[in-house]
């Protein structure tokens, strides 16, 4: 584990003209100065004047010579570059991990034997003996009791490749959890909730660290291939995040500066998405509507430019096997009908439910966790819930099989060849259609079977996710969240399918379901099942529909989309407006200011503010009276964050702001370096020293660490207001006056403690917006 | 013309608690409080703070009774409900536009027997006699010459064509610049440069006004329909808002509130793109990317319904004659190859040059129009340049007809039973391919003829669009830019595509392009060119690209279009880093603060604030000092939009700021009915009326009309921080203290004049960014 996101090497000389302060450029300066703590939150707008200060000088230097200028060329385009290069990266990662993990899933059920290193499907396909309509079988491939004991068949070989299988599962969890353990404890969980708080601007030193990157990609194939109930999604944009970070740091624009660090982030997270799903459009929507805090018009376009690269990188490793670019491609022939509007929102009311079901037990069970024995055992929760998975999973054709390919199956449409068993349909011998549209039929017994297996892979997927999600390995929930719903949708999609054949000449159907019409697609209740679960849990929704939608690349199925996740997102609002990625960040108690929560209470500024009426008063700097013993004592007895200088005690006028780590940091280097300081010494932050007796030591000046334009509102601003102000400008803090006098501080925390507990008081109010 | 953008009418209660102030409910409140004149900018943080307040009021009321529950209910709802009526106003408008733009196009050259409001395709396509590969020959059909003197070929019935056509082009012009002139002046244009200041937070009234709406909707199918190299895509986003701002006026919450206004507005201006294009989430885009100044998560979602329903609505009126939603429907069967890319790169630049060749001349012509005697002749105008492009656009086939059915063929695939000019190749008699795979060819004489008149139409095209964008009807510029790149696209792709056949031999075509092989696709070049000519004039990229993603449904072609959109960005931005709607924003005057301009000088607060060194002192007022007469005089002498106030000219510490119209207001009102209140009364901000001797007269409290929290920064705040939160916060103005002490003040227009000043300065440090 390393610094991943540190700014150590900083050069003196760009870090000092920050902050929009008229510094003393003769003072040589010190390192480390404008820099932040591990788990601090960072000053939005100090790193953007900081950068716009980086920028000046490179344009004025650029007339200098023609090295000047290519190198300011140059530093134009590294934003470009970097994007280039996350979308080069994050695609190569995805498209391996997507080949290993194909490669893992089959190799817990046997191998390839002309070259083990095929999955599957490619040892079958390499093989001329595949027939069209049985792609599964083929001699290349053996199961494991096949090759152990030659026989295929028969209840010794099933108990043996049933043993084998959770063997397999066992030792791929194994391994998952044990190098999170050991390498990189920040690699366990999916990764968007503290993306999000570090791109919201919060500060996870190694969080998205090399170690992070390489352990994360690791163990994220053999989590997925172990057949446990997760997906690759989540941990995917935490992998295009960690790549982000590491070209940040090819580039002092990027490594030096936390604000741009974090439009690169949030690039990274579009490409995430956009190799995730195969969907770069969608990837874009993601980060602007989910991940992203802050999110300019440039960040826009590099990010679309991130996620494309990404997708076509992707698209050229072809780890599907074919040369399409999506992970769940399908092509329905039949257009949709009003009347299924109502299985669609019954589909997205459904999905909320999920959603909020999921939400409150996972949070639960995540809490306990924390606060019981259970979470000393990480390595033996993971092996135990693999051990149950695996169990249950094997006897189930569809649980056995990775998530993905059964979500897959559940979206499909059955054409006239498809062979499985969802598509056991009884066929009219005098059919003489063409070959995609094929009238709705009687189901077929393998139907029914197919109904009763898929019933109870629903029930053994909801409980067995929620608690998988939170273990101590890479997790994401967008597949197993889609899995509940493409198992619930197929299963009321062939419930309706079945209703329309049989009784087509109930009102509702006499319209559009003729006998020998193709009326219903139950792949598309799949679909819209899937959309509707997913947005329960996340509650993102225009992001979530433009996936689906390239997904489908119709126009046509938009509507049924989305009804299902605006029904979700409004069923699952009504019983809280979290999501599990907004209930994850509370529930580690990160600093996030979310930009949805409106807050609508009467407080004002007064009532939020630091000292509250019986505390000791503000503790200040005053501009020329503060010995260097006195901040010393100050910095020893308080936790404070920086300290208002005022003209002052008597008089309370603000003249600037400066901040904890700075005064340190300054102080130690005076005390090294400059002679003279002692700890009698003034500290002054004025431009002149001030007039002092001869006797007095050399005094020091620190005007150069001092921000002299710190925020301010006043004692009668309403927190709606100031939670704006913090939201949009992205501020540590606040510091309240009353006509020109300072009263007190505002922090970030203080905005985000009162917001919880005005929300608690009174937690109707924020239900209808 | 009406004040469509006017409050009114607002209640007074519903007005007083806003601007965060404690106010004293118990003072009878005055209408008007609270509102904005004419061309004046609004105080976004103001309007927010006076919805939370609605929306408190609205939540406490509903516990009282079911009653007020279901209004609170209604209330959370109506933004939908709004959403939904725009979608379904500006769909069926854009329908009925459609239809009726199609029928006049043709009418300019025909009528159609058997039914005359039918157009030339709808009338031989209800027509049995119509061959499928002749569709423009059908008896109904009946050009104007053969009706009028039976004879249907020959130089008379050319000459006789010839001059009706100019004469009905001559009419439609006429009715469309009377109309507009007499009825709806703010109906010409595109309207998209002042719905960006609007929604930047300008007021104008009438903009988005009920007569706009109707005199734009027909004049807008005039004025296309009068063949003018102009589009409707534009003007769409326009009447859209217009319908927006409309069922605004429905609702209290939207229509007392211009933040809120806003919000529906930036949908509505999506829904207008998406039924322009047929393009919803491209539309959303638009909104997000080119127009929206405010664009809240929540105005994401809604926005991307009210796209869809009026992308669903105009499906429903099906005005294209089937069932595709797409203004240009494209399918192409061929993949694109990387050597292809420095074609398209090409087309890019020439699309950057393009953009830049308009702006500016159609900058300037408008810079004279404003400023010569040719201002004052719009009607003439009109008719002059409608005269030329009739007169020039008849004889050539491509420029006859309507330019959207021009893109559309450019755009289309060769297919084997096209009938098209452009498609005269030299068939292979022994070519037995599948009917839509068809290998290159070489070209026939028809395509080179094609080719002679495509290049006269593109010199036609681009000079006639520059004179004509501007004029006082609508007028669209996104088809015209469309066409000039289509043109130039469709000339490069059969260059290309002819030295791919005729020398397949070089090493660059070697390895995709065998004889025989289906390599070059000239539509797509043409749909690059459209998309690099459309992002050099306007400049946006993402949105560009999915609007024709969304056309194309494919993925495949993003990289050339992107690489398109990019490199045309890239080159129009070297020369300039604006559009057109922001040059045209510029050229008006509006005070708009771009979101895109990075401000990187190094000025401070101190250097923009009022007043200047040598200027009079800023006009304050006292907390209790000032008497009616004094503030009277004030606000006749000064034209300021508002005063501080403070405790006292010496010590000159800030209380709060005061607007001008509200003193006003508020004086005005208070002697009439107020008695006592006479020249010589003090009037007083503070909670308690200041302790006056008994022969004063009567004091007039203000204390509710005063702002307690106005927005302050230090002296030394830099500029770039200032632009900043002025951008980020809406603000109106912005007070200026050192110390506590109030110094001066900064409005948005102080902000704006700075920016350009600093830009003319050193224009060149904005241009790596």
């Amino acid at each position: 584990m390393e610094a991943g996101e540190g700014v150590s090497s900083a050069t003196p000389t760009e870090e000092m003209n920050g902050a929009g302060n008229l510094m003393d450029f003769l003072d040589e300066p010190f390192p480390d100065v404008g820099t932040y703590e591990d788990f601090h939150t960072i000053d939005w707008l100090r790193e953007k004047s900081r950068d716009t200060d980086r920028h000046r000088k490179i344009t004025s230097k650029s007339k200098e010579s023609i090295w000047e200028l290519i190198k300011s060329l140059l530093d134009a385009w590294s934003g470009w570059v970097v994007m280039l290069l996350i979308g080069l990266l994050s695609g190569t990662l995805a498209g391996v991990i997507d080949l290993a993990v194909d490669w893992m899933t089959d190799l817990k059920e046997g191998v390839c034997l002309s070259a083990f290193w095929y999955s599957h499907e490619q040892c079958c396909w390499t093989s001329n003996e595949t027939t069209f309509d049985d792609r599964d079988k083929c001699p290349q491939w053996q199961k494991w009791a096949e090759l152990m004991t030659g026989h295929a068949e028969g209840a010794g070989a099933y108990v043996l490749n049933y043993f084998l299988y959770i063997l397999w599962a066992l030792l791929f969890s194994f391994l998952a959890v044990s190098l999170v353990r050991v390498f990189a404890p920040y690699a366990c969980g999916s990764g968007i909730p503290e993306i999000k708080t570090i791109l919201s601007g919060f500060i996870i030193r190694g969080y998205l660290g090399k170690w992070t990157l390489l352990i994360k990609t690791v163990t994220l194939v053999l989590a997925v291939s172990s057949g446990l109930s997760l997906g690759k999604e989540g941990p995917l944009v935490h992998v295009a995040c960690c790549c982000g970070n590491l070209f940040c740091s090819l580039f002092s624009k990027y490594s030096k500066n936390e604000g741009k660090r974090r439009e690169v982030l949030s690039a990274a997270a579009a490409a995430g998405v956009s190799v995730a799903f195969g969907a770069p459009i969608g990837g874009v929507l993601f980060s602007l509507e989910e991940v992203s805090y802050y999110f300019p018009l440039k960040t826009l376009w590099r990010s679309f430019f991130a996620a494309l690269v990404a997708a076509f990188t992707l698209r050229s490793i072809n780890p599907f096997g074919n040369s399409r670019l999506v992970l769940f491609y399908v092509e329905y022939h039949t257009p949709w009908y009003m009347a299924e509007l109502v299985p669609f929102i019954l589909l997205g009311v459904f999905g909320g439910l999920w959603g909020t079901l999921f939400i409150r037990a996972n949070i639960a069970w995540c809490r306990r966790r924390k606060t019981t024995q259970l979470g000393k055992y990480p390595v033996l929760e993971v092996i135990a819930i693999t051990g149950i998975t695996a169990v249950l999973a094997y006897p189930n054709p569809y649980t056995r099989r990775s998530t993905s390919e059964l979500i897959s199956e559940l979206f499909n449409d059955c054409g006239a060849l498809e062979s499985s068993q969802l598509c056991d349909y009884i066929n009219n011998p005098n059919m003489s259609r063409p070959v995609d549209d094929i009238p709705d039929r009687p189901a077929g017994p393998g139907v029914y079977n197919a109904l009763w297996q898929l019933a109870l892979a629903l029930v053994f997927k909801i409980v067995i996710t929620i608690f998988t999600f939170g273990m101590k390995i890479p997790s994401g929930l967008f597949i197993p969240s889609m899995a509940v719903g493409a198992i619930a949708g197929r299963i009321v999609g062939i419930a309706v399918e079945q209703m329309a054949y049989h009784h087509h000449d109930w009102i509702i159907f006499k319209n559009w379901c003729r006998p020998g019409a193709d009326c219903v697609t139950p792949g598309l209740y799949a679909m819209v099942g899937a959309a509707a679960c997913l947005g329960g849990v996340t509650r993102m929704t225009v992001s979530l529909v433009v996936i689906m939608f390239e997904l489908t690349g119709g126009l046509e199925y938009i509507v049924p989309l989305m009804a299902a996740a605006v029904t979700s997102k409004w069923v699952a609002d009504a019983f809280g407006k979290e999501g599990i990625y907004e209930s994850h960040i509370q529930l580690n108690g990160y600093p996030y200011l979310d930009v949805r929560d409106e807050f609508t209470h009467r407080t004002l500024a007064t009532d939020v503010m630091r000292p509250r009426r019986n505390d000791p008063p503000l503790a200040v700097l005053t501009q020329d009276t503060t010995t260097v013993e006195d901040v010393e004592t100050l910095i020893k007895d308080t936790d404070y964050n920086g300290f208002p200088v005022v003209v002052s005690r008597e008089s309370e006028r603000l003249i600037g702001f400066v901040q904890r780590r700075d005064l340190t940091l300054a102080i130690k280097n005076a005390r090294q370096k400059q002679d003279g300081v002692v700890s009698s010494s003034v500290v002054y932050f004025t431009e002149d020293a001030p007039q002092l007796p001869a006797s007095n030591p050399q005094p020091l000046k620190l005007r150069r660490i001092l921000n002299l334009s710190p925020f301010t509102v006043t004692d009668h601003t309403p927190m709606e207001t100031v939670v704006d102000i913090f939201r949009k400008l992205g501020l540590r803090q606040c510091l309240v006056t009353r006509s020109g006098r300072l009263l007190g501080i505002i922090t970030k925390k203080d905005v985000l403690r009162h917001m919880a507990q005005m929300m608690n008081q009174d937690p109707e109010s924020i239900m209808f917006n």
